[in-house]
């Protein structure tokens, strides 16, 4: 695929706004995410990540096609399905950021978790740092919190010092912001208020970017279920859900992206893609569903989501969409000098 | 509202006599948050703080009033309203601060806590810096302590090195003080000596403001109890608590802001607004009340709180009401060259 | 008062000569505190110490004289009784080192402890800094240990790291060494041979200036029981006892004052400022005592210990009243030039 | 033996160019360890490790062959057996770094356990750092990990810090994975699912050789066991789980060496180096078979292990051998100019 | 007594070559005390250590002697007895440091522990600094790690920090290592392979000079125990275990001294000094026996010890004598220059 340079666009400048403050460098790099691949442009997203080896073992995660044992294998994924990123722990970029070097935005995951103790509140621990992102040439750093457990301070503190190192050096912040912990059953994980709650925190850590579950009807918190009833928040389908995701995210103005996890057919997956974009989310992260089935499947599978987003409405309509924000939009310095 | 400059008053030279030995920075900083605003000059603060989506959720605290989603509302809000300071986390700072550049003094939170995990000893965790708050344009950054806690010691150390930091830097260091923890039930968390204890606290770890709840008629421990009684401390009406906790920070020669935490009805936030005036204390600090109703009502609302607090005797006259105070007052540096 | 400028004396260059190879700096601080206020040049100090606040609540410390809120008074009271130093944490020094600045020689205590939680093993916080002991022109840090407790290895090493910080600077280093912890009861707290290690322990750690508690006739440890029985060690009377724990810290080479409490009525703490003064000890340090009686009464109090002092024997003879101590004194680098 | 300086091959080529991207200090550092020694040149590596006496104790470790309690020993077994690297603690290498500089390529290990305290998870600590590894003029580092336990995230991290250091001054990264902890039963700890998951997260945390024990055809993970019935994976043979645990370190793009552990006689031993040899893997490291045996019985036996993987196909060939990498080789960087 | 220069000798220059790759700054220190006091050139030292008092409290320690309250005593006893070198905690080096400059080598403790909690696993602190040896003058510094307790790891590291920021200095790192903790009985930590393995693992984290207890006939672990019947290793007479215990740290090529804690007579301590003499020992650290008598007695007590270790056969033949080596000797680069 030819990975053309598109042209900027005004939903691209619209979102570049909502970063209004932020250092040149992180505006570059954002603009350089925001114009790579199939969907640059558009304003949506479709992200590869492949941390699967490390958090599930690589047995679950690759077994079912032998090439994804392989770190190149990842990369030309990645570029040859016009992802706008890929992100990956440290050993899978180390063996072929060199290779590769600007062929597709890279994101270095700075903390991982593996399932070889048995935790109710997981923790995982740092892996990789800024400066191993910068000399790999990243366009920025990704990071896991679980709100909700037990040792969550230390999570959140070791990802403050971590984006403010990151910021300072022009990356990118992606936050991945997974609900769990003690107080949590399974299904609140995904319960609609928790998810919420889970990108707000987030986009208040100062992400730029922000990964979350799709969440469920369920709520957890009885007063937050109290709001929801007494204010008609709709929930009833998943683009309702999603738009009030997008909401709680500093109504829509920060990106948020969304993962199904492990979803059963491709017809599911493609209905939830659906939703995303219906309910204004900023796009995918698609990991297992993509590396875990041959490459010409895989290659047709994103083609197929890719499509999907391209369908979207601009992603300058976002905000109308949020019922919610009535204040007139903020001046957009960043408005194209091109039209 | 136009921001006039205010002229210096002599209650305000006053309040700064008591930050003699202060570095410049700070004192600059302590001048344009009393001088800002509505109540600039009066000696009289009312801060808005929104942190309620990182601390309770966003939809517990933005269901009630959607726009409020918006990180971009509330910097309006403030400005519009004129109030002293507004202060949030780092995520909502991020995203107004080049927008509203100067318009209104900012208060960077540097931790905070969520709810979803249950705790009867929280301890938060640090999600912004001081070199934040400096990029950010700031006046001065938040910190919240929970006195009584199992781990408050390294709340205190954490706190110990921000405050150093932030002064060196010329910034205003600002305290909410909450006792809490297993030694206390949820009645004590608003004892009278609890509140006052709380409030010393944060005068001896050096803080410049300091934010605690307003005190009941309880008395927590046995020995104040006694003490409260042996030497006719006057506890009953809330004027009197409030005087006595102001007293009880330095008698005096440290700001003390309340907030009322979730006051079911306006009349009754008001009565307590009048308390504080009466009591000689600096102000308010008003979050959920001002921005869970709409727009129009919330700055009636803080229309009226500002009007009870300009009804208020100089600031200068509270030394003189602290019964307890008989020495003489400290040569005041500060008393203006204007008259 | 009038602070004249006292002349040097021999008692003097003795206890300075104990310090031989610590540097100019720490050296002069010392020599300043040995020789400001009433006792200057006796080679005693009474210091004044203001942290019951933060210790415990401001109820208990200051009902009973509410002047005593008011940071100033504390600093005014140590000016004008005379008093060696005055020591007290952050914010009260904060809040008056400007104005007297240099009146008196400042103490800053760098860590506290809250009573807000019960605790079996206290183990407190720092509270503030060498750098602020800097800024805040004060001669020295203080710092208390709890040797007993559980952690106390936290406090040791960070005790290390500000004396090694201070002795740098040219600070003088206070250490306050009081035995707890679930090994001990209350009784165990004061036992001879408790308040002997703790001396002895702080004297270890590189203190210049050690307060302990007034120890009873109780002993803790059976083996030093055994101990002091068959070596015939005097401790019937206090003054026998404060000689053996000045013995206990380096044979009398290093200072030690002691505080007795809450005593209750004056002439029982009077009969215990002579049993200092006859036992060999250096001094006092008194708080509660001082700052919870009327103005008045308590320049007439402080009047009467520093009295008790004066009416010392000339602290040159120390050494040679512990019998213990038979090789012949140190090459006394400091004896006076002026005789 | 004469330490001839071997000429570059092709394999040494091939697997130079899978850590492409790496800075020069560390490939130079890769190629000295290829070429040295009798397997120099062959891409097969036999590394003499020597840490038994920390780990469990000089008595079990050393009195089969008391020659071997002395430092110097070890370093003459490895120069003069052709070993390609001599990997032990501290202070065995200051012990002789001196004396055989140069003799034969050093690795540090900077962590370090001892069996003095029952544990379930272990944890060990760091007892060197790279600085001691410059100092000494080593290639490496070598640093152990337990996934599994419960503090696995200090080790992670700790081994992150050191890694990032390392690679900053030009050492090759050694990591020993070794699964271990309360959710492990012992066999757990060989399972072929739990080795390969320990060899992948090696790789991902960015080690450049990695070890781990011989799996054995037990599987610990029930999704894993599916996984591996579904796909067929073949698991029979100990080469075929070689071959296993070389594919999920990176499709073969790491180095991978085991140890058998204290195998019963050398012909079990001979049958586990070619089972090694045979499912591509890339060596071994043979402690105490090595030195638990008098010195003309350590050099036959080394030299009989030697022998075997000198048979071996070229470790070109490896990568086709793994038959689930499919996508080309990537092109390489370090094919000889010589040829 | 007249400190002489003592000349070099063959015994010293072979000690010397152990430490090749040392710096020099180590190797001039390690010379100074070798060629120090009446010992000088023996190659056997004898070491006064006064941590009693912080160890087991000022009363148990000196009461038996009340001039050792004294910091000078201890002093004036080393210079005066020729000891090799005067071991203590920060305070009492403090206190005679300058008047006693360069009169006797000092070592500095870094880390103590006391007794006034009860614990299974004691750790200690850190209490002073390498900074802290570097202004007093001393020749090295001092530690004890307790192998076997549970937190081994916090000392582990601390004292790996300590040792090379210590030896970058050029001074002595020596090495107290005294197994304890929950998996051993009070026997135990006296067992032969536990005395061993304490030796060993201080030798592998890199101390110059190893303090470990003299071994009883007891075995601990089962496998050694098995390992010592299987390979005749002789431990009936003390000698015999002295000679393994050295061995076990690297086959005699670390210095090794012995203590013998609260030996009952003097009769008994003698005789221990002839079987570290006999057994290749290289001398005793004698704290308790020496500081705990009348000043003459102590005189006479440590010379009659010295001239027990004057009447050994020339350390040189020590390595001759482990059976267990048979390797030939280093080439020593320190082979006098003066023969």
């Amino acid at each position: 695929m030819v990975n053309k340079v598109a042209a900027p666009t005004r939903t691209v400048d619209e979102i570049m706004s909502w970063y209004e403050g932020q250092n040149p460098g992180v505006l570059t790099n954002l603009y350089r995410v925001l114009m790579h691949g199939r969907l640059g442009g558009t304003g949506k997203l479709v992200i590869l990540p492949v941390d699967q080896g490390f958090e599930h073992g690589p047995t679950r995660s690759f077994a079912p096609n032998p090439p994804a044992y392989d770190p190149l294998y990842h990369f030309r994924l990645a570029v040859e399905t016009g992802c706008s990123a890929y992100a990956a722990p440290l050993g899978f970029l180390e063996a072929g950021a060199a290779q590769f070097a600007g062929k597709v935005p890279l994101i270095l995951k700075l903390n991982s978790h593996d399932i070889l103790q048995d935790e109710v509140d997981p923790l995982g621990g740092q892996t990789a740092s800024v400066k191993d992102a910068l000399r790999l040439g990243c366009v920025g750093i990704g990071y896991t919190i679980y709100p909700g457990t037990k040792d969550r301070r230390l999570q959140y503190e070791q990802f403050r010092a971590i984006a403010e190192e990151a910021k300072e050096n022009g990356l990118l912040v992606v936050l991945w912001s997974y609900p769990r912990g003690g107080s949590m059953k399974s299904e609140d994980e995904t319960a609609l208020d928790v998810v919420a709650y889970a990108a707000h925190l987030a986009a208040q850590l100062g992400a730029h970017i922000i990964k979350v579950k799709l969440p469920s009807a369920h709520i957890w918190d009885k007063k937050s279920a109290e709001a929801i009833q007494k204010y008609n928040i709709p929930i009833e389908t998943l683009a309702d859900r999603v738009r009030y995701i997008v909401q709680a995210a500093f109504n829509g103005k920060r990106i948020v992206i969304n993962s199904g996890g492990p979803a059963k057919d491709d017809a599911a997956v493609f209905d939830e893609i659906r939703a995303i974009r219906d309910g204004g989310g900023f796009g995918s992260i698609i990991g297992r569903n993509s590396f875990q089935r041959p490459w010409d499947e895989a290659v047709k599978f994103l083609d197929t989501i890719m499509g999907i987003y391209e369908g979207a409405s601009p992603s300058a309509d976002v905000p109308r969409k949020n019922k919610g924000a009535t204040i007139s939009v903020a001046p957009c310095r960043f408005r194209s000098v091109l039209r």
